[in-house]
């Protein structure tokens, strides 16, 4: 096992990843940036390098400086997190070749995935659904009325060797596909040279649903319960939970086998997750793989009651998976809600400051806030603007909402505005509630209907 | 079910008794002294009535005026949390007559179990174990001799109209009580005009054992996983877990169907729990039952996921138990700390004063603080000093250790003195860490270790 374990990156994964190092009895090293000094990944690290300036160019993604880093200390392994350096397979590479274990999977994994096509084509081969399309380039107008019957409309035409939106038509049927193929084939031949056109099934009311999995060097795989994370703004996720209120026991085991003859296809080493977009007859398509941890990892570990980062951490070491397929049973339901520093009263415009402030409830059962805050924290404009994650498991949904409302109805953050109240909202709202809702509901539905409350000025604090 | 409850305490368990109330969706009477204005648990609470002044028999014991705030704020039941009027059956009488349920047992048997001697009998009749002793009353060094050597050396012969400590004297073997009864019973006559007497088993390398259990008004009962709560300090318990490193399954069983006797035996309603003292050869004899929920319950709701004070609420409104005994099952180890409000490097004062600063680790999995401190509490010199109870959930007992050290190390608690770096000492101690300690352990063998430390002056925080 590693004695000393570098954490290249900062905020909640970070304090997160260095938590279940102490507990491991692995010494940690924090890195940070000038503006990043007084962070608690910093205070709780046993030992902390700055590696550079408040841009993530010069600090956090600042490969030299980060290896040096490790080197200097003598970590034997750098965990990435997520973002950042997390999905760099040249940054992997480098790691190797400096002696370094890179927790996460191989180099030639995070590029194979890293490309989204080439990921779908080897799903594909692999034998795990996909997004329907054409596979082949289409020449002219009956090749793509043949192939959007076959796959279903609506669909979307592109230009082969498109880019900038050129080329591109939504179409909803065979008579809209006649009227419009010729003009966008002709658009292509004028923008790019040439009009070889492909078609893929635009997928509506769908959720998105993904599956955590784990693979060692010994090829034991497991997979985790579903998660639902089709509450997006933005494609950024707002709030997560799992199990999926719509998914059955059948249903899962299902899609847990698709899970693993992906990564078993695909000789996968440590965490990852395959995410899905899945239709109203439940019919699951693959879109891409994360090949690191997630953000929202967290409502896995709540629903199972298993640490996904200090398994990480054995893997990469080179022990076996710490647990089996057996071990991962659904001990109820778990949401998490994505706490951001933002004006969600005013256009989520982002929110910077000092807390002045902080109160966070820590007891009772069944409860979880991972956050770097503390009183007297600055949050500054450099970073993501997700400052903490709010999560509770309860016995059932049921249990975990009325859990999480009465966790943000405790949470006091003060000094920088937040996202809070339009959580709260969230969680009160019918459609939240009967869990049918799909990727669009929060983006086409319930904002507007934020945005025209806030203007009202109703109380929107849940109680 | 209820919609309104009034939680007739403060500090902690008043906090945790609100929380779970609001998860079901049941309004929330906090009652406060006049020094707890700007108590959590009033901040919390969705209405607060002063009862009284500082000190407890004119607040937290003034029946009159808590069930006046109960019936003025038409709240349904008063759950009394522990200590205060908690066993106070003539309080669980008052609040029936005023159509008030009280969240616990019956009158009647708050009565049987707080008379020991008369709960021993109760038991012993039942076919409990109970700490062997003469159980008739003893008239002369003969008999005496006989029933020593019946139940085994040593023991305590005691003046049956005793007091005081007159005609106490602790015996080894037969050669000594012919030396010192006829002195004691001499003395017993003297002192009380009455020369019977009677014996007691001294139970010496024992275990402090612990059964909660839990039984409904419909006969339900069921029992949860024992707590060791062993480590004490003038009767107080210091720190406590789930289960008993030395305890094997089948022997937890055994206890479970002891305990489900003596709850059954005497139609118990509600939770409470059975402590009883484990020998070397893990027998078990019962000492005293505690009719309420008590300090420690946090540590069976970890290590079960089941959220004791929500059951309590739910039974005592007349619904059948939500669970049965297969839904009670162990998911790793738990180690609680009680935090307390003292100077555990100068003699264990108590200390007061305003919390400064606070910072309490509230991320990562397996983790719960409950407590009423938030910055800019103040603890006061009128109540239990007791602040905090930091309880770790691992999936084995090694894991619980290294988490909860990790809590401690985080934890920081600035304005008053704790007894955090004595619990961080207690927890890197190799007899507690080996599990093969006894209720003399703490004061007898590490408290003198801890002074000795403390005057060479030794860093005695962990890492």
């Amino acid at each position: 096992m590693f004695t000393k374990v570098l954490v290249a990156n900062r905020g909640e994964i970070a304090v997160r990843i260095i938590r279940s190092l102490h507990e491991l009895g692995i010494k940690s090293v924090a890195i940070y940036s000038t503006v990043d000094r007084e962070s608690l990944h910093v205070q709780l690290a046993d030992e902390a390098v700055c590696v550079g300036g408040p841009r993530p160019q010069d600090s956090y993604l600042n490969m030299q400086n980060i290896l040096a880093a490790a080197v200097g200390t003598g970590a034997q392994a750098i965990h990435p997190g997520f973002g950042f350096l997390s999905e760099n397979s040249q940054f992997a590479e480098m790691c190797q070749e400096c002696g370094i274990t890179f927790i996460g999977p191989q180099a030639q994994t995070i590029d194979l995935m890293g490309n989204k096509e080439h990921a779908r084509q080897q799903m594909k081969k692999i034998g795990v659904p996909v997004i329907p399309g054409s596979d082949i380039y289409i020449n002219n107008v009956n090749e793509a009325i043949e192939v959007a019957d076959r796959i279903g409309y609506p669909v979307l035409i592109k230009a082969a060797a498109g880019g900038g939106g050129k080329g591109i038509r939504r179409v909803t049927d065979a008579q809209e596909m006649k009227a419009v193929f010729h003009e966008a084939q002709s658009e292509a031949r004028l923008s790019f040279d040439n009009d070889q056109m492909y078609i893929e099934k635009i997928m509506e009311n769908v959720k998105h649903i993904e599956m955590q999995i784990f693979r060692d060097r010994f090829g034991h795989s497991v997979y985790f319960p579903e998660r639902d994370c089709s509450l997006q703004i933005n494609k950024q996720k707002v709030l997560e939970e799992s199990p999926c209120k719509l998914i059955t026991p059948t249903e899962r085991k299902e899609l847990g086998q698709i899970a693993l003859r992906a990564v078993n296809g695909i000789d996968y080493l440590n965490t990852g997750t395959l995410e899905f977009l899945m239709d109203q007859d439940h019919h699951f398509y693959f879109m891409e793989m994360n090949t690191r941890i997630q953000v929202e990892h967290t409502v896995t570990e709540m629903v199972t009651g298993i640490d996904i980062v200090k398994a990480q951490v054995r893997v990469a070491a080179g022990a076996p998976l710490p647990f089996d397929q057996s071990d991962i049973q659904l001990q109820g339901a778990a949401i998490e809600c994505r706490i951001n520093a933002e004006d969600a009263e005013h256009g989520f415009i982002p929110s910077t400051g000092q807390v002045k402030y902080l109160y966070l409830p820590v007891g009772n059962l069944g409860m979880r806030i991972d956050t770097a805050l503390y009183q007297g924290a600055t949050v500054t404009p450099f970073y993501d603007s997700m400052i903490a994650k709010v999560i509770a498991l309860g016995h059932n949904r049921e249990e975990a909402i009325e859990k999480i409302k009465r966790l943000l109805n405790e949470m006091v953050i003060v000094g920088i505005n937040t996202n809070q109240t339009f959580q709260q909202a969230l969680l009160t709202d019918p459609t939240f509630i009967s869990g049918q809702f799909s990727t669009a509901y929060l983006e086409k539905q319930f904002l507007p209907l934020w945005k025209e409350r806030i203007s009202q000025d109703e109380p929107v604090r849940s109680k």
